[in-house]
């Protein structure tokens, strides 16, 4: 079922289902996530949620679909700016963990290897042809391949992310340590991509 | 029951267990993970097992203690090629893709924020130390905090690790991307933190 076929009670429900489901699945991953919680905290029946969503790994898919959306609309790529980008990234990790955690468990536990997300069409492909555009005109090194860039610049970007091996950062970091980080990371950019 | 008091009947069932227990939680993650399947793999008793290790948590101790020590052995980091650090990292991780996802699991289920392995002892200690000696002699960027270099740097090598938001590398991928892969990582890593 569509949203768009929804009455505003539906969507108010489906709303509730997708709000209770990000953190669930954020806190527990798509295995150990239990859609009779979800529903509970949504105050949704399961017979509901089924005709909304399809199953738990649909269900699942809608949760990823909207916060990667999110990710695209809060920090646009600007081939000028990859150090602005990254900074941006930084922040809206810090704000919405949530966000990096869904995407870890779709590659522990569906994705283990190849690529998380679709590179030919949505958001990176985008991404990638801006960095390409970008290399074009000297504003980013042309050494590397456009995707590797995109790579690379994404990975430094989720440094203090809630998936690093080293330091997950959280809003209740002293605000001297986000300062520090943001300043690394800015530098760490602009060097990495210079022209 | 440390392994020095094992017999060497005991030390192999105690290396099966580490061996199997190393697949299973690396594919399921900690909560994931069954004891039963672990010790049918292994041909240990469960008795036997919780002698050895006390507990699934504590199995799963042991064995991402015993990979990150593999990291620190094979590929050891020098204040002056941070370059070479980083493919190194590529390649075993490329090699040994359980390391980085019993990491991730851990990340995951049990430690969401903060530091996800002591950094005040212990091998993140002993690299930031190498790291700001090198600072101190110039041969790496001294303009940002030593654990936030290794931090970066962490990242950029993780770039296409089990773990990435954007591509995880396998053995089987063609040849000319793992050298395309290195050379734009050799090339990011020298750029970033050249003094």
């Amino acid at each position: 079922m569509k949203s768009g076929q929804l009455t505003s009670a539906g969507e108010a429900s489906r709303r509730r289902l997708l709000k209770a489901a990000t953190a669930e699945f954020a806190t527990y991953g798509i295995a150990g996530a239990r859609v009779d919680r979800i529903c509970a905290t949504a105050q949704v029946n399961k017979a509901q949620m089924y005709a909304y969503f399809g199953n738990k790994d649909q269900l699942f898919d809608a949760v990823l679909r909207e916060h990667t959306q999110m990710i695209v609309d809060t920090v646009p790529l600007h081939g000028d700016d990859l150090p602005g980008y990254a900074v941006g990234l930084y922040d809206t990790y810090v704000e919405h963990p949530e966000l990096v955690r869904l995407a870890t468990w779709a590659r522990l536990e569906r994705t283990p290897s190849g690529p998380l997300f679709d590179m030919d069409s949505g958001p990176d492909a985008v991404k990638t042809r801006t960095i390409r555009e970008a290399q074009r005109n000297r504003k980013i090194v042309d050494s590397m391949d456009a995707a590797d860039v995109l790579s690379l610049l994404t990975a430094l970007s989720m440094t203090w992310s809630p998936a690093s091996a080293m330091i997950a950062a959280t809003r209740t970091d002293p605000r001297s340590d986000h300062e520090r980080r943001r300043a690394a990371l800015r530098e760490s950019v602009a060097r990495t991509f210079a022209p």
